[in-house]
């Protein structure tokens, strides 16, 4: 069981633009499965990182499932409290930004009976010398809170692995440090086809969409989380906005240029303003000039405030009616258990299990 | 995340006599769950060592489920192949040794989602550390016909914790060898009921019943098994079973003693004519005496033949009409449906994730 084809980054890169060629072309031959861990609400960092490209998929036409992945939370026991109250926030975050429940899915993996079965037979296809040396989950490990790794931990590319096949999703947008995963999921699809697909192809293989999304730093200048209590999120007031960026870390030269490497703080905040005004950095950076970090964060607040204001004003609408939530969730769910359900009798037939 | 009351064997033996008066005394409060893996017909080994004690049980009036864990056979390419035979073998066995489908259910946990859900929160409250370090699964490894260990394999007791509590089962018939899986279903049950019961036992933590069932040996003198050719089937002809028991090998003894220390092959056969005959062995040996290992394969023989011969003649009404097999199953694999369902809606309430 040694894995013959992993995609390398460059490869991926590559093949990303060739994708988005296709997607432009023909949206209607990809099927995009993306999703965000429910551990509060989201931030700036989430927003410009990942969700943003997933309202561009969803408005290219491409069919798009938003997971909430709530089973692999519960080894965060502070989590697992208030598994609901973050839930609720994703799926308020998600309708904020412009998924549109009727073209997109949002669903719960816990909530898919099928499709945590096929964790079963996808165990089967896998070994534990693969799962060990899986680079995120040992990254994972690392930093989790708890002392042992669960066997949850150790099975999670398995399990992801089920909830892009059970939708039979043929596109995943992954960061760098994902390729890993999906390789997993795409190892999972050969060797079920392999084995049991009879000369069918019963899953696709999964491609990685390369995100070449531009990393912001939080207000700190390390990296965006809402652990460190760095970032500013979605659903902040402007006035909480106003507040965060005035604290964020400048440096001592006043002349304000856009430089990652050398000034990664400044920089960081040039390319907030940009990005939100649509812009390139250096043409932000080029205006403010010698008008110094005030300037600059004037410019940054102004700029966010503008951008999460019609944002804002959707969430706040959606927070009144909190039933909308619920059917939301309800709908997605039962969209993706009748997929996963047809999914699991492919798999079940395929084994010869159909009895 | 240690264990802390492993339940050692002879507690278990005390324990098991003390069971025993309370299932006599009101065996309306336990459930039992057992069951075979899918992997061909059963022999006398099977017969005399569990299958006797679940129509015992049955018959006692304890609730009894017969689990077919169809999922636990994937790793095992040859089995796969043959999986809805060997699944209609295991169902055609047991109605023919007298489990009664009005009674007792009979099910695959390939058929039951929810089921093989809970094996997620499960897995979450077992760490890898605890996993790599049970002796079930490190023999089981050992003696698997694959080079790798799969991920199915590592995690195959937590999937049994997932089929035992989703009946919420509290009485597990176990050999000795199965103790420490046992354990984990117990450590599954007590850990979820603290981390998410707030006070109440979602799960009952399921007690081990030790079987004192005898040990029968296979007709080369070695540990009766299928795939070794020295079984006798209990679905094997009166032919078939002369035959087989003609060609076992004893020793240069001419007198028939009972002595299964010292003599372990002639004692095996001695004690396969006792069981058949609901005798004690030291009985038939006593009356073969000089009589020699012509005279107690005759005996053994008879025996069995007659023993069988209406297990066998309702096994063979069963097989002529297939269908029987398929609505056992349907109605069996309904049943856990039900209660699955039901268990895993609690599971969910008591996680917080039920929206």
């Amino acid at each position: 069981m040694t894995s013959t084809d992993t995609l390398g980054t460059s490869a991926a890169q590559a093949r990303g633009a060739e994708l988005e060629q296709l997607i432009r072309k023909d949206p209607g031959q990809f099927r995009v499965l993306t999703g965000d861990r429910p551990t509060g609400r989201l931030h700036l960092g989430h927003y410009f990182g990942t969700l943003h490209n997933r309202v561009r998929l969803q408005d290219l036409g491409v069919e798009t499932f938003v997971l909430i992945p709530d089973y692999q939370v519960l080894t965060d026991r502070d989590v697992a409290e208030h598994l609901q109250e973050y839930v609720a926030e994703l799926v308020l975050d998600h309708l904020a930004i412009g998924i549109d429940p009727d073209r997109s899915t949002i669903f719960t993996h816990s909530a898919v009976p099928a499709l945590n079965q096929l964790l079963l037979p996808f165990l089967s296809l896998v070994s534990v010398a693969e799962l060990n040396r899986n680079p995120t989950v040992k990254d994972e490990i690392a930093h989790s809170r708890q002392s042992a790794v669960s066997g949850l931990m150790l099975t999670y590319p398995v399990h992801q692995a089920a909830d892009i096949l059970s939708v039979k999703a043929n596109l995943v947008p992954v960061g760098q440090d994902q390729l890993p995963h999906l390789e997993i999921t795409r190892t999972v699809a050969r060797r079920f086809n392999d084995r049991y697909g009879r000369g069918t192809e019963v899953f696709p293989q999964p491609e990685a969409l390369l995100s070449d999304a531009p990393l912001l730093l939080g207000t700190d200048g390390t990296k965006m989380s809402k652990s460190r209590g760095n970032s500013i999120a979605l659903s902040a007031t402007a006035d909480e906005t106003a507040r965060l960026i005035r604290g964020a870390r400048t440096d001592a030269e006043r002349r304000i240029t856009y430089d990652p490497a050398g000034r990664p703080e400044v920089s960081s905040l040039v390319l907030l303003a940009a990005l939100c005004e649509g812009t390139d950095p250096h043409t932000v950076a080029g205006e403010i000039g010698d008008g110094g970090a005030a300037v600059l964060k004037k410019r940054v607040t102004e700029a966010v405030n503008t951008h999460l204001a019609p944002i804002r004003a959707r969430r706040t609408a959606y927070e009144r009616d909190r039933q909308v939530v619920r059917d939301v969730l309800r709908a997605g769910n039962a969209r993706v258990n009748a997929l996963a359900d047809a999914t699991l009798q492919d798999v079940r037939a395929a084994m010869n299990a159909d009895y």
